[in-house]
């Protein structure tokens, strides 16, 4: 079930280096596009950093709106993760935007109003950080985390749990022409002293 | 067995956003560090953007040598990763460094001679790229890939294949408090037509 996370434990959801979903919205017109590229810079405030290519049309929305959101797919939304990551929505087909196209079902983002990916196991809304010259010369956009939720079954208390009776709630990590990694199993690091 | 990777391939190491060990060496100085948050930012020219907190011994051996490699641990190193990402090399101890300290095998970078990690997945060293602006605000370090290597059991062709039977060579993902997440399963996404 979908509950609100703290925008302390924001970063976290992203620590691990999963591919997100990021969708946009602006006057209408809204989008969606796949990226592997995504790290946290900060946990307080909590601020990440995504690659998103600044021919695409949601660099074109995240400009103009200032907000973007991040929903993390799961190994259900594979086919359409890599789907939305390979077409432009741009070209749109009879009317459609990406959502009607795929049959994206989306519910709107409780802070800013954007359109949040059902079935995902993670969301988060930010606002963008100006930062002109990385956007130029690496396509890197900041944003900070304004709101975050994520589905109970996976993230609680903080922390993700990735056990096998969760394992449909599990994130991707695209490793490259549509296969992903996910994360099934945990290995526990121990503080020994030398 | 140890393989050189080309250049075009060098991003697709990070790509699905293992935690990484950061080495620098400086003068005869040389730190390790665990870093959670690396993203590629481009593929051709290779480029990754890794956090480092520029309090760090590793961002003062970084910037005074303008490089630093990237060695991706397997589980069997999680509690290196977990230490070394818990101490600094500033508190050296009866004039050990942490490779010392932790009996950490290292072997030399091929372009920049960097101490590299023995028994891990794979390995890349980079040339800083001055961006003083993203280092300030975000602890955020740009670099260029020179030279990249991995395991031939799991990275091969420039794909990573991780299967049951090559399980010791996965990368590790931070969760957080030493808990590493390791992507043992893939899932495979289609191109449907919707």
């Amino acid at each position: 079930m979908r509950k609100d996370v703290l925008l302390s434990h924001a970063s976290r959801l992203v620590n691990h280096g999963p591919t997100v979903l990021v969708t946009t919205e602006h006057q209408g017109r809204r989008n969606i596009m796949a990226a592997a590229w995504s790290m946290p810079v900060e946990f307080t405030p909590p601020r990440i950093a995504v690659v998103v290519d600044k021919k695409t049309f949601t660099s074109e929305l995240l400009q103009a709106s200032g907000r973007f959101a991040l929903c993390l797919p799961v190994p259900a939304l594979a086919d359409l993760t890599y789907r939305v990551g390979s077409e432009s929505g741009r070209d749109i087909d009879d009317g459609r935007d990406k959502f009607q196209r795929h049959g994206i079902d989306a519910f709107t983002g409780p802070l800013l109003g954007l359109p949040l990916v059902e079935g995902c196991c993670a969301w988060l809304e930010l606002r963008r950080i100006a930062e002109p010259h990385s956007e130029q010369a690496y396509d890197t956009v900041f944003g900070e985390v304004v709101s975050a939720q994520a589905d109970d079954r996976v993230f609680a208390n903080g922390r993700w749990s990735f056990r096998a009776d969760n394992a449909e709630w599990h994130t991707l990590h695209h490793l490259g022409a549509g296969a992903f990694a996910v994360p099934s199993q945990v290995v526990q690091g121990a503080l020994l002293r030398p």
